[in-house]
């Protein structure tokens, strides 16, 4: 005999966000690879005061075992701004405390995936969903996407005839990697859909709030009516990340499911860490410290949008995303970006190919670029480094 | 179509540790269901400067993402306790920080388990425990125990046999839900044996430092010179529970494997709580700390075994443990125990019933008993509760 491991762990590889990761850590890299939330927002001394307002009203019970549905009051608080900021219905009985949103698309792949079932996608999708799907060992189809959403008449078409499809996952607010959103009439077209088919849908929703541009569109969840859609959120991008709070807003009838698996997981989210944001929201206005991020990463895509507008040679071409942290960039098809990153990695710049984002399809001449982390000097150096290195390919 | 779950829901039933936390609930119940640590010892005051300490030193970096392995100063500090406290020979790089040591749980059954795969445990073993590896669906062989640990001829005799064993599940600290801890030669023993057949060891040692009585016994884990033994380690006993950190101690080729699978589960823990249990061990002197712990426990583990011997029949026996939180109680065989806490329920009192603790066989005449966490006051009535309901059974 000798160590025999499960053979999902034959679907990983070398974990391409480890790599990520390790990159951005560099620090004579400028790192367009990361998604990391403006560090300088952080609300440092703020949270000095809510530790010790926790402290002092709940006292042990902060430090003790809790529920594994999460902090009530949190799970109200949440409820209150979803039905606020994403026109949703939702009480507190709808909402389950995840080890952030991350965490949900995992329980997703447990709650659904028997090996060999189909995740619907759109095309490109977010690249750690599919490392957390494919630990249930499913096949994902792409399904054919503009920049308006995915295309009803291509989803109809897949649904009619694949049998195993057993959840679609979407971002429909500033997707990612592309930055696009979903136009109100798809998203109408795409539960018109769903709701015939009875096909549960997985919305990733972690920047919808972090909007600077163009008017709020109403969230798939809001437009749920048989109870279909699962919301995943988070505290990552509208508060800070290390804390690690998300949450899924589902029917009663699935959060009881996920209750049972978040249980079998980690029993629940840090009580303290939940406790805290939810102190925040009570003592500060968190409406306008999203605000203040959104006019700080406005301002950022516009450094990043002109730089590659002054710097980028013409056959290169990229979005323009109304909210979010990334921008989408298309290269001359001859170009390969995972061969370009080694080159650009010499320049001392890093960036995510965007080959990583597609489950099936070869898709070689795409990247994604981060806007939220860094100062405007450099967000221009860096993509000067960047061009330096498409020009001399 | 219509929404399909995957099989492994079918696996879980109505989750027997939710009932437990209900009725834990209840201000009315005296509850020796739980696992709670006593409240009352939890560094309160402490932790406030703690969370200040940690802001003003590191800022926005504490809020922020941070890597999948966690916090290197904490893995440090824990790969130090572990080699003072359980005689390993680790470093930080055999160590990954998971949300809590349930975790560790899940993570081995995604690293190991295939559909119809084997995990061999004690009997009884970790309600928890079933329910985490019950997600990958294997199959268990319950290897006969009695109060030194795994009975090594019964042990050799399945390895020896089946095929589609992937790993060995144990507690040999103060093992739940029994309250034993494993003899230094049964340990011998069984390494012997692992080593033999190459299997790895899942080693549960939440408990390990909480011994009031006789003597240390080396873990398996310092006796492990082939890479095979996964220590599962937590702050949940011996700091607190509500922060959700864990650990896993084991081969750097395994931490990968399991970084992996901790990256796409939910990427990593708490970057603020890791830093506040790091800089928590800094400041203060965790050995007292935990010692202080030890004196309660053994306190209340004598207030219980003496309420027992006055109130409870002659045919009631019970486990002396010398550490750990746990009493196991068997029962003369007519008592089924799920049937005695419905009727101790409406005593006001309430109790884990044994069988939970068996993945296959029917064993319905014990329950656990847990005494970390009440006054002497609330441990007596609770015991002549409980004695009046098995007396009126």
């Amino acid at each position: 005999m000798a160590v025999r491991f499960a053979r999902r762990m034959k679907t990983q590889g070398n974990s391409e966000l480890a790599v990520i990761l390790q990159v951005a850590a560099k620090p004579e890299i400028i790192s367009f690879a990361g998604g990391l939330p403006a560090l300088e927002l952080f609300p440092v001394e703020e949270m000095k005061k809510v530790s010790t307002a926790v402290l002092d009203e709940a006292g042990g019970q902060a430090l003790q075992y809790s529920s594994t549905e999460g902090y009530e009051p949190l799970r109200r608080q949440i409820a209150e701004r979803m039905n606020r900021k994403f026109l949703t219905h939702v009480t507190y009985e709808n909402i389950l405390i995840t080890s952030g949103s991350q965490q949900v698309l995992d329980f997703a792949g447990k709650l659904f995936l028997d090996e060999d079932d189909v995740v619907l996608c759109e095309s490109p999708t977010y690249l750690a969903a599919i490392s957390a799907f494919r630990s249930y060992m499913p096949r994902f189809i792409e399904v054919p996407t503009d920049n308006q959403g995915m295309k009803p008449e291509a989803l109809e078409k897949i649904l009619a005839t694949e049998k195993k499809a057993k959840f679609i996952y979407v971002i429909p607010d500033f997707q990612n990697p592309s930055g696009f959103s979903w136009s109100l009439e798809r998203r109408k077209q795409f539960m018109e859909i769903i709701n015939r088919y009875e096909i549960p849908v997985v919305e990733d929703d972690p920047y919808g709030e972090l909007r600077f541009e163009g008017e709020n569109i109403p969230t798939l969840k809001s437009l749920d009516t048989k109870g279909l859609v699962l919301l995943a959120g988070t505290f990552s991008k509208t508060f800070c990340p290390g804390m690690r709070i998300g949450w899924v807003a589902a029917s009663p009838e699935l959060i009881a499911q996920l209750a049972s698996i978040k249980q079998a997981s980690d029993l629940h989210t840090s009580n303290m860490g939940q406790r805290e944001v939810s102190k925040y929201i009570d003592m500060y206005d968190f409406d306008a410290s999203v605000a203040k991020k959104n006019e700080l990463y406005k301002h950022r895509r516009d450094v990043m949008l002109e730089a590659l507008q002054k710097e980028m040679p013409q056959d290169v071409t990229f979005t323009h995303p109304q909210g979010g942290l990334f921008l989408w960039v298309t290269l001359p098809e001859r170009i390969n970006t995972v061969e370009l990153l080694k080159k650009a990695l010499k320049n001392n710049v890093a960036f995510v190919p965007g080959g990583a984002f597609f489950p099936n399809t070869k898709v070689e001449n795409t990247m994604r670029l981060n806007y939220s982390s860094m100062t405007d000097e450099k967000i221009r150096e860096g993509i000067h480094r960047l061009a330096e290195a498409i020009k001399n390919y």
